[in-house]
């Protein structure tokens, strides 16, 4: 059984993945937080999971650095410095790097990117929804569902994306890429592209039922990358697509 | 056989009451437009269905007054002294009068009027969706039904209504209802209001599949209409609730 | 705070409840599982939560009898001896009773009784979906709900309904009520009522997010019942409808 | 403006192919039914169109044998010596073969085809919604979706593929692939695969709001073939997937 090692171990996707290791025939053989001995850590583990904070990523890089070892990480808001620390260390370790570790939103990404060459003459709108306590609107997730289609499109996102629509606007601008965002009850989070043309439409939705989700990517991707050859990976890779 | 007359035979709305006629057992015994003769009109029907003009069913109430018939009454954007006239005629003949005539939409509003009180803390989102064409937004047939359940949850619905999100909001506020437009292909008309709740939500979709729809509903109406006795009737009334 | 005493506190639901309770604002002032001491368990408590066996529940209801409280009853598969207990508790102490608690099933129930009855042309179909784990099929939900509007319609459930269709079926007979169910994944509940017309159609959908909404609901209904009047309540008397 | 020539021009799909030619910059050169003269129909068009039925494709490929021309070809139920006379046909002429020939639903079919594999875990489940008057279940349209994912999982859908579910059936089975179907109202044609795992599903949805869809849809494809080398083309060929 694959010895992982948890790095963020008290963070809220540290616990999630404690929680889903059994379930995805795992054990998490070293946990880390602050202050806990990092080379211990290293020891006991064949692959690190990592979903800390940019300063803990940063720290994690630095010791990897001359303490090989396969890196799952899923930490966001890493800083430019990070980001050259993260492809370094991909030179002498598998390093698998991505901001959201739902199989299922890889493929919606993907199915989307297909779509857009696909259906050219359609229509484009990306509607999302999550519970009521999101703060950020469009979803990151969105963002980058959007950004992936526009670029699809050959179509440069900040002069297409709209977030709203209100008042005598006129017919749509074919252009035009709306992200919609809906808010409410605790739904995990519910993304739907749509292409429209004249007598049909294409919908694709995806819906995260549990934040177990995200953990369980992460656990796939950790066995995965284990037996890599050193590299910078993205889910892409893990899908073979 | 019910005897119809078509006031405004030729707009598009007339057209596609023709149309309908046959599969709804009806038949236009009469047709007007501008420049017929309206008392030949009047002679030749028993019950008249009007989607004109503000100008046409002006004209239409001012002759009905002494002429009394039943009259179905679709025509959007009348003055208010066109009102009084309806309200008027209502006094000697049934007056039927409704911007929207499907029955699909009057039932949704029904049901979600109920909803809004019964689910009090539930959050409400509605989202409607229109073909490319189309220049306004939200639709009308939206902001009604936003109208509606503001009133029934004691709200200002131009305080609280919000028609896009975007950037760093914070939190849901509770009393907030977004009314989101979507817009693409040749979609003649959805509409989805929504009930969110930590744990579960209900979802009421209304979609029109054609605008045969409307014009259905009109001779629906015009059936019902012409055995009651004079009064101003609503949709509420038609489906007796 | 009120003081709830939970009965089959080790049971899926029973574990739920205590789960659910601090965000409810309320506590778990007694529990009770297999050789406990019920006489201490009623002292301590003002009302009591059952979601045990009809064994459990018949015992329970033999001790209530000459110890009233008031009582919020969820146990399913009770025999008539049992539900005749029920009724004779409700005479001396308020006591509900439905088998799911959520109150979105309940307002979906009463507005597809609403639907079925305004919109009497239009063809009905049940569609339920749940997790790949269940083994019944339709849902119990589904049923009830098929059940609800075949009444409505005054149409016998056994003689309309319908669980798949395949081959040259011919056209669809305007009573027939289809009850299809899909299977997958790990989703809690989704149940769509949908009416059909030409030109358009009306679906009502419910979704469970997560078991919780079964344990809140209970908690509520609690809250609510302990200063009601001995009788017998169904959930729509707790919504009021 | 490209010459098209429709064979079977009184059919319902040949008298929707010239309602829809304006809009797609094309005309009508030649029209042919029973009895026409086939040498003065070929003469008149640079690329027929037909929907006729299986006799008169064969007299159509017959014809074309010493007379090529570009055929797009949509006769549904052809028998085995048909299709070797269009097999013929095309190696000296382009010809062009499907039985749907929406675009959005070739999509439909290359997306759920790479969705398949690169979610081999998920549940597969297959939902279509038809209009009351559809006599056979499920559609040749779902049917064909069933049998692309079955291959690309390798199972034989005979084995695996059910249409309704009722009883104590148990868990599902991994290799499932229900196929279920719902009809009412007026819908042209509504088709879900969703593919489910715990902790999140994707669903892919194609909605047909027009019969156009498949006239606009042959009429594109004319209008690509007139300039092809002779060949045998299918809907991915044209799609370039």
């Amino acid at each position: 059984m694959l010895q992982i090692g948890i790095y963020g171990a008290k963070g809220r996707m540290g616990k999630q993945i404690q929680f889903c290791l059994e379930e995805e025939n795992a054990k998490a053989s070293a946990l880390f937080d602050q202050n806990d001995n990092i080379s211990e850590f290293f020891e006991n583990c064949e692959v690190v999971i990592d979903f800390s904070s940019p300063i803990g990523t940063k720290e994690l890089l630095n010791f990897a650095r001359t303490n090989p070892k396969p890196l799952v990480i899923g930490t966001t808001g890493l800083d430019e410095k990070t980001f050259q620390l993260l492809q370094s260390a991909a030179e002498v370790m598998p390093v698998f790097y991505a901001t959201n570790m739902s199989l299922g939103v890889a493929v919606l990404n993907y199915l989307a990117n297909k779509a857009s060459t696909l259906l050219e003459n359609f229509d484009i709108e990306i509607l999302e929804m999550h519970h009521r306590h999101k703060k950020d609107s469009p979803s990151g997730t969105a963002m980058s569902l959007a950004q992936n289609v526009a670029k699809a499109r050959f179509l440069d996102l900040e002069k297409v994306r709209i977030s709203g629509r209100d008042g005598i606007i006129g017919e749509r601008n074919k252009d035009t890429i709306a992200v919609m965002s809906l808010r409410g009850g605790d739904i995990v989070g519910r993304h739907t592209i749509g292409f429209y043309e004249d007598g049909e439409y294409l919908e694709l939705t995806h819906n995260a039922t549990s934040r177990a989700t995200f953990a369980k990517g992460a656990i796939k991707i950790a066995k995965w990358l284990v037996s890599k050859e050193p590299n910078l990976y993205s889910i892409n890779d893990f899908l073979g697509i």
